[in-house]
């Protein structure tokens, strides 16, 4: 029935007809919100309520059902209770709706039994091609387009000021305390997407919707989780072509805290770490405080990421600006002071700056041009990657004086983050007014200066190393899948760690206590087994053994392995060379459920226990990452020049970093998790070499096999 | 001239005549505000503007000099340029006024020949009876006395509230900038002080007459240093007393940053975690965010400090109240879910409350007062320490419900934040209006309810161990001021520590390259001198020496000494016991500037200069704290029955800890830095032991001798 062919960013945003499905005629019920809000803000389309009891709603012709509403209907609001959604669904696929905003709660939110029955409406959906935002959502909101369809009680709050800002939101009430804070500051919006359970379109197909959207300046996204990682990532790559910052505040920081004791990668790597790995690898600007959301977009509209985190900070008023640069330096910027030149410049013009870090304006200067003078020289300075100008009282009593003396010192030459002191929300408007990115408060002026400094751009696809990949599906083919076990022993999972180009201890494998064994020692006696997960505890592993001590723990592990673990596969004893370096590392390998596969680097030891420390990146990584990666495991630093101490094999350790990160693209089955632990060090030029080593297969996804 | 015994703070808050020394005519010009100010905010007493070139000055009578104006003079304003302050000093000595505070610049904050400008004119006020606030400062207000004594511009901002919050700020404008924000929230204040140089009158002082302030219900403090920290630690005990909450925003946090690769304690313990130390010492709450200052002490308003670090988050808008968690759990804070029973009784009530972290209110629940029910449940429980509530669009719909509603709850039985998420200034203003902490933002939410958990009860003071003392004294007079060296070499050092209870590895001293050693080893040999500080580098340390090896280093030495470093004294060369333990850990003491003594303890070999571990304390310090310290030293913890790793002696490294705190009391000589690196932590029950000490005294304070 639909006669013409339109986008979903226009069904979605722009829809010329809206059904809404369950609409109420009590101006009180929240159902009765939607008709009331579109036509509040001048929604000009066609307003179908479906409401089975009623002919007429607000004036507007009621229908029974979304299969009598007469003519194309772009778009439908449902709000009946969950019971009677799949019927709604059936009905919108029937009439060719490409679009439906699902408000009812009642689904995945619930539990078990609401994703079932969730399930169930997606596969409706799908099977009539029909998208679905929600369920257990506030609707969507095109503020420039006058189509507010939406539950949120905000709408209700006065006109909607148009402009730049798009947010997408997985808290739905987070829509209203945004619009709420930042319209009277003078921020406008377009479009306001608030996803709910996320069923169908997520955060990054709208994303992706909005890098097409003119009147979308800047993506700001309120996150809980990821549910669609991989979109989200290409929605950044694109909208960091087109200029257009994505934004990001997510909760979720402290489950760090919460894992900080456990010791296996899987556990160490909290989801933290990763998300903000994510965020940095594609580009996506992450914000630590709620009003750093919409404060921050100014103050990167129009730049690329930094060189440098060197930050210029101006100001008339000491304490003040003293928070906002302490704070940075807590955050790791550089705060600093301009070059000789330009103070001796500046002096000779007769503005006694001083050459601290902190540039005061002399006083009496805001009356002579000297503030513009001087944040002009800084704007257009190399010293420095982005400035902050604190202003005092001056910012409340004379607002308009303050706007001016920025505008004139050509505020875009450069990232600048003006902080005014008192509350001045007069000149934090006039300042946005200008497009100068004003800041409410001394936190959330650092926070947004640190997200701008830790902005990068999206680093470009690793390419995948074929042969590696080659050599270890070989390896993986001629070991083909164990009967009962998910994971491979040690010492198969060194010969994939080593068909990935990654060295291992040298052993042999000793099938049956009476077979000789070829070793003076030292040496470290390990039993195979995939299913004695514990070995140091379960005493199958002895270190350090020379001579006759060899075979005696050979010939003791068959036995006990036989006595205490009967049930256990045992695939022999290994006798592998002690291994001595500079250091050891564990690196290793899992599937985030969120954001796939990810490579982990971190100190080894019982230290690593109890003080994490590690870097983390989504695999592949290329050497460069790496690199990166190890700068960022603080006890490494050992490893590199410390204090005349040797230097350590850091190329080999890069190399066996991408290496790990590699197997994650294997076809022959679907690693879930690797680990080596560890991976001792060598000095510059030696190596490194794998000691002890685990994988764990997905047998869910295992290609080579068994389902 | 005073006729009457008036106190201090009489003068200081409430003066009944005020001079203003250099006031202007002009209404344009600063030094013709305070004469303004006093009049617009209902000033009664007697004003005497001083000005050689005016009879009458806003129509009071004007006088050429302080020493011609008529009556008693309760306080000076001075205004007058830095050269003319002294005269100004003199004639208010000469009229006994009791108090002046000095706006002129030009003094202490210019450098060296300030700093003795301002030192004469603190000389003259002493010798003449008067106390001095400034220089360089923005004056004195008292709100309920109608005093506004200052050149604050944020006093032409119309009237002031008055209310319980008093501020001390050695930043002048911060004033401005916290009652611009604090007063549209409903907040009032008491007595605000600008402190500038802080030359007499300082932080701790004034702190001490606002405890006796009838209209100061809390103290809040604005510093960038300490400048009497004897005077504030006094303040802040009587405050916690009185049931006054002292609470401080300090400046600084990023100077550890700096410090961070640092190796030696002096630079390792940065001024930080002195700060925190100290004011966890005394009782006093530290925000770190600047709007925490004046919205926390509602919070803590009539209670003591918590039991635990549980927090109860109830809300019915999720995102909102996620973003307060989330960050309560970053700051270390437990968000705890509510016992079992409660949760059951809740529900048998028809509140289907959730069992997670954070408590949902249930849909609907707004209507049937179930928000006051669930949250007098909470605040009635000691399964928690503190309550969050969080308020979604309500709060800004409907703020006269949704304060009733909390006023319901009896919401002083325990500290309660109400968070608002959208802008709500009126329901921020109404929950104050009923005395309950509302707070702007989730990240001031989460700040101030984590500084009510960090807030301590003050310490007792730590009684000195008298014997221990005496026995130290004796080995320094013993050991005499060596001549041309102000410290003591390693085996002086130990017999220093010993006489403190802290035992060292045995050692002989060999005093020629010939004398006999009895020592089969292993043994450590080290040079005697306090002139070669990088003995390891100087080669001039042999460790695990044994057999002949050990004579042939001793004579190596004495030959390498005169050879290499012919000026160094050489005390001869130490034959030590090597130690062993399970741990290494650096035990250290120095007199800060700003807080005098400090005990550091601190992770020990080359990880701890790589990541600063360490914890500190002001001296001296009692076993319970001492105890503490060592649970904040992360790798400690390996001492402490990790993993089935063996005991340290934690006892013993507890006594050796307070016994070093101890050194700063000693009277034949000031120590100024005592280092003991390191000091070994053997098995439970085998004590510790010191292998390399350094002792500096500080000549200046040197009571033994030389000056």
């Amino acid at each position: 029935m639909q006669n013409e062919c339109r986008s979903l960013a226009q069904s979605l945003f722009s829809p010329r007809s809206i059904a809404l499905v369950g609409a109420s005629a009590d101006a009180a019920k929240n159902n009765a919100r939607p008709q009331r809000f579109l036509r509040a803000h001048g929604y000009t389309g066609r307003i179908l309520p479906i409401n089975p009891g009623r002919d007429e709603i607000f004036g507007e012709r009621a229908y029974p059902d979304v299969r009598s509403a007469p003519g194309p209907i772009d778009h439908a609001f449902i709000m009946v209770p969950a019971k009677a959604v799949p019927d709604v669904i059936d009905q919108c696929c029937e009439r060719e709706v490409p679009v439906a905003t699902i408000f009812s709660a009642g689904f995945a939110e619930l539990g078990e039994e609401g994703l079932a029955r969730q399930r169930a409406i997606v596969e409706r959906a799908r099977a009539g091609g029909l998208r679905l935002i929600g369920p257990n959502c506030m609707g969507v909101v095109n503020v420039p387009g006058h189509t507010a369809l939406s539950i949120n009680a905000v709408l209700a709050d006065g006109a909607l000021r148009p402009g730049p800002l798009s947010v997408i939101s997985q808290s739905g009430s987070m829509l209203g305390t945004l619009l709420s804070r930042a319209q009277p500051r003078g921020l406008g919006f377009s479009k306001l997407v608030s996803l709910g359970n996320e069923c169908d379109l997520g955060v990054g197909e709208i994303a992706d919707l909005l890098v097409d959207d003119p009147d979308t300046g800047a993506i700001l996204l309120f996150l809980e989780t990821f549910r669609d990682a991989h979109h989200l990532a290409h929605a950044a790559r694109r909208a960091h072509l087109a200029g257009k910052p994505v934004i990001a505040f997510k909760l979720g920081r402290s489950e760090v805290g919460r894992r900080a004791a456990a010791s296996h990668t899987g556990a160490m790597v909290g989801g933290d770490e990763l998300a903000t790995a994510f965020f940095r690898a594609h580009g996506i600007l992450r914000v630590d405080m709620m009003e750093s959301l919409f404060e921050l977009p100014m103050l990167v509209a129009g730049h690329r990421p930094p060189k440098g985190r060197r930050v210029a900070v101006l100001t008339g008023t000491g304490g003040a600006a003293a928070m906002v640069a302490d704070r940075l330096g807590v955050l790791g910027a550089e705060v600093v002071a301009p070059p000789a030149a330009m103070i001796e410049r500046l002096r000779a013009e007769g503005l006694p700056i001083s050459d601290s870090p902190i540039t005061d304006i002399p006083m009496g200067g805001s009356d002579k041009g000297a503030y513009t003078a001087i944040l002009s020289a800084l704007l257009d300075s190399d010293h420095c990657d982005a400035v902050v100008s604190v202003i005092g009282s001056s910012s409340r009593t004379n607002p308009q004086v303050v706007a001016e003396r920025v505008l004139k010192a050509n505020p875009r030459n450069k990232p600048l983050a003006v902080f005014l002191a008192p509350l001045a929300d007069e000149g934090l408007a006039l300042l946005h007014a200008s497009a100068v990115a004003g800041f409410r408060t001394p936190e959330s002026c650092a926070d947004s200066v640190n997200a701008y400094l830790n902005w990068r751009t999206p680093v470009p696809e690793c390419a995948l190393d074929r042969n590696a990949l080659e050599s270890a599906d070989a390896v993986l083919r001629r070991l083909g899948a164990p009967a009962g076990s998910d994971r491979l022993n040690e010492r198969d999972a060194g010969a994939l760690f080593a068909a990935l180009g990654i060295p291992t201890a040298p052993a042999q494998v000793i099938n049956s206590p009476d077979q000789a064994i070829d070793a003076a020692g030292p040496v470290a006696v390990k039993l195979l087994s995939p299913d004695i997960p514990h070995k140091t505890d379960a005493r199958m592993v002895c270190l350090n053994l020379t001579g006759p001590a060899i075979a005696a723990a050979v010939r003791s592990m068959f036995t006990r392995a036989a006595n205490e673990f009967p049930q256990a596969r045992v695939d022999g004893v290994l006798v592998q060379s002690m291994e001595h370096g500079l250091a050891e590392v564990i690196l290793g390998l899992r599937r985030d459920p969120e954001l796939g596969p990810v490579v982990m680097l971190g100190s080894g030891g019982i230290l690593a226990e109890l003080r994490r420390s590690f870097s983390v990146r989504l695999a592949p990584v290329s050497l460069e990452a790496a690199h990166e990666m190890i700068d960022e495991v603080a006890e490494l630093a050992l490893l590199q020049g410390y204090r005349n101490l040797p230097r350590g094999d850091i190329d080999a350790l890069a190399r066996a970093v991408q290496s790990m990160s590699m197997l994650a693209a294997v076809s022959a089955r679907t690693v879930a998790e690797a680990e080596i632990n560890p991976l001792i060090v060598k000095a510059e030029g030696e190596g490194v070499v794998a000691v002890d080593g685990l994988v764990v297969f997905d047998e869910k996804h295992n290609t080579g096999g068994r389902q």
